[in-house]
């Protein structure tokens, strides 16, 4: 659980990344917490939202403010390692989608 | 747990929906899964993803193939009613985006 990226208003980006862990282990947990720390951190991070359920599916969704801090950020040495063990180990599957957001709201 | 949205090649529309739940409710339950089921069906959506934690908190993605079809699904009946729920009751806090995917890939 990550709560409510506070984000400026429109347009910015959203990476949505949707994935299926394979069996939990503890490095991933570490990896993935340090990674999130990290892209937070990272030039041009709007603010990143994330939850899995218990079952190993889940939902990260990083803001961007632009294409270079998206490309920036996938070039990054740590995150690529992460890519790399995500696509050879970690994950049954998943699914990333670059989207520009237009509009937003919040409530109640 | 909703798996993956089986979308077409870009561009489609993403509507982002972050939320804190207040207290677990029954009827909250039933509802969500009815308004996905309907949203499912409904004319331009190409799919949803969802995931919420024991805490409470959780992302839902709803892709559509255009506004007029996030419009329509705005103004449905019992999707209104359950917004206006959502407002008074359900809902510590939410913020919604709508995005257009530009570009996605999946893997590994």
């Amino acid at each position: 659980m990550t709560g409510f990226a506070k984000t400026p208003s429109p347009p910015y980006y959203a990476v949505i990344f949707t994935s299926q862990r394979n069996e939990p282990e503890a490095a991933y947990d570490e990896m993935a917490a340090a990674l999130t720390r990290k892209v937070r951190a990272h030039r041009g991070c709007l603010g990143v939202e994330s939850v899995r359920g218990a079952n190993g599916y889940g939902i990260t969704v990083a803001y961007f403010s632009d294409h270079s801090a998206i490309a920036s950020w996938k070039a990054d040495a740590e995150h690529q390692e992460a890519q790399r063990l995500g696509k050879e180990r970690w994950y049954e599957k998943y699914q990333v989608r670059f989207a520009r957001v237009e509009r937003d709201y919040e409530g109640p």
